[in-house]
């Protein structure tokens, strides 16, 4: 977050205002030449990660009128701390929204989009399911324009052809075909009779969501390969 | 479904069409007095139940202009048949959408949304989630116009206050507290920032959804107490 | 427990020693005529009210010249409190041993098979395994002298022919066939290959572990029906 | 097996009978010099390779005089076919005995064991739980003579202390602490009150239970590191 008055809002103060100036976020795949020479990168939120990497290529073309972002993630994405939340009779079994009316992370969603030519207010909303690693990000969005499934498959095929850990699937993806990997596995959709374009993007939010994608900024600052040590 | 054609374009074609026209649809809180008088009931998928629940007072009041319908569902909403999908190695720790673009229960939504006055063309999306019984659907409605948090509560109250299967509860609902129940537990949002409106709806899909609300309109054919055999 | 220094060796220290004397221990089904005229019933812990209702048939006709009990508990059996054990993170695919080496409620158990004929020591070891609701025991009886599949079957039938609550099964029950109800569900075995006798014994730990054991136990010392709000 | 007669009775038919002769049996840590020279390798089943694991120091210390093997596996155990055994509603949630009363895997555990030293009829009954991958076996040894705890763990360290997929833990282990590893890990027990000794092996079924042991006996046989492409 680069804006300290919106860091204030949503965390109550910085720990080192001093360095948001000069902190890159730390998206690679958005981000990749910034974060090659910087001196300090923020790593991203789990749900920003998967949500922006969902609707970049949608940002960039213009298309995105307005977004919501409904999440499902893993008892590990609400924290390793034994709670009334995560104890095992409440979480097993069980599916429920939180953070409502307002997550915090929809803050780093908004100021991305803007970055990337998507001036919106995305509605953001996470769900705890009972599993332990994993988190998918289902995307609706109402396009500034009409887009064809075709359509919206090529921008995301266009950004991402080179990229070693998105990948693109037909079929909506399953967390469980990313876990234990640095991966983001999305897939596009646009249906004729609304209108409406949506992506789902999947990682593994203890991996790509956290660890594994440091490590790969980490590769990156230092010269060495991308993927070294994490595929 | 009262529209042979669009029955026929979803299902392929109806065991007895001339039923159709004598058909109520038996989502009893909406339609109780049709149900009372009925000889042929045609019990709602449990999918649009909870969705109708959670949207009927938003509609009644002209306030959805665009609705988008996330839903998640346990296990046995996708079947008893023993298949990849349903696989216990496939489903464990794992949570996709699918049914995409367009999931069949949608034409039930569109007709019941625009019975109520909101002639939209509702984006409903299911997900599987690694759970038995208990669905959540998790609505995100783009107002016709303004509407605080207030406001939409008092919708509701109104609407269900005599009620005994629908609850409203302050917090997000938990699929897990209305188990084995014949409950419908909502909660309803707004959010200043974007203006969107929120509702979320927890059933349990093998009873709300399917075996006791069947049984809450059998009671009401019958002349019998609307909660006998189910509270 | 009788023996106030066991109890004391286990537990640390009782809250109301005189009471001990008077107190009649709650199996229903081992102890139904001294439940009906008991001021004061000890509920029995989950595990040794699955164990001994699959054990004391064998233990009446002399056959236990050893035993293994091996549980298996839901994360409900180890406690509501939030722990780093009952973390859903710890506890989901996850299956481990505890209370290593001797566990308290091995006490009530040699007492009970004492009472009943069976003067050994048990051994009892309970695992966790990744479920809410339910326990399973499985019983290997070292018997003291040969015994044939249908004569331990008889036993049983015998035994439990008009208990309402005790059902047999011809297979392993599982815990999922008894959730959310007062009933303790028995399949019996023996190994002609190695004279080994084996009882499977599948309870609802909040059910007949606990809660509705209790009922049934007042149903009794109230002259209520046995069944009554339970069945 | 090197027995077909025994072959045939659990099995019906081998493929290739000629073979048995020179197969050897592919646990790695009890014949790896075997495995070394070997043309043909029969991998264990996953249960016999951690009941084998948790029962040869013992076995070859003459100190079994019988022995209880109650397994515990996650449903990948139990077949990727899409059964009613397998299907997520009922698995989920439950637990229970199978393979009653005489499972075919207890065939390999009685050559092993006798091979071993100690020529005892095991009885083995596996269960299954609900998670995808793992295995737990909880062994219960009547100890030919006299034991203690420290004796017993000495003997585990003098045969695993070189062991690079073999750890021996101090609490009973969880099958999550080896997931996705091709690791066994053990932990031994003695209690004074009964004289049982006890040990608790957790393995990853696809992994060191099937896969990854089948590597590590390839690297052998092909003078491979032992540990090439799997630590």
């Amino acid at each position: 977050l680069h804006d300290l008055e919106v860091y204030e809002r949503h965390y109550g103060g910085h720990a080192a205002p001093e360095l948001l100036d000069d902190a890159v976020y730390g998206l690679t795949e958005l981000h990749r030449a910034e974060v090659r020479g910087a001196d300090v990168v923020a790593n991203p939120g789990c749900f920003p990660t998967a949500a922006m990497l969902a609707l970049a290529p949608l940002a960039r073309a213009g298309l995105i009128a307005d977004v919501i972002v409904d999440a499902k993630t893993g008892v590990s994405g609400a924290g390793r701390q034994a709670t009334e939340t995560t104890h095992f009779v409440t979480a097993d079994e069980n599916v429920n929204a939180y953070g409502l009316p307002v997550h915090r992370h929809v803050a780093e969603m908004d100021q991305e989009l803007a970055a990337l030519g998507a001036p919106v207010a995305a509605t953001f909303v996470p769900h705890l399911v009972p599993l332990d690693q994993g988190e998918l990000v289902s995307c609706y969005v109402t396009p500034a324009r009409e887009a064809s499934a075709e359509e919206v498959r090529a921008l995301f095929e266009d950004a991402y052809a080179d990229e070693p850990f998105v990948e693109l699937a037909e079929r909506p993806p399953g967390v469980r075909e990313v876990r234990d990997t640095n991966l983001c596995r999305i897939s596009t959709h646009a249906d004729p009779r609304t209108g409406r374009v949506m992506a789902f993007a999947a990682i593994d939010n203890l991996w790509k969501g956290t660890a594994s994608q440091a490590v790969q900024n980490l590769n990156l600052m230092f010269g060495r390969p991308e993927e070294e040590g994490i595929a």
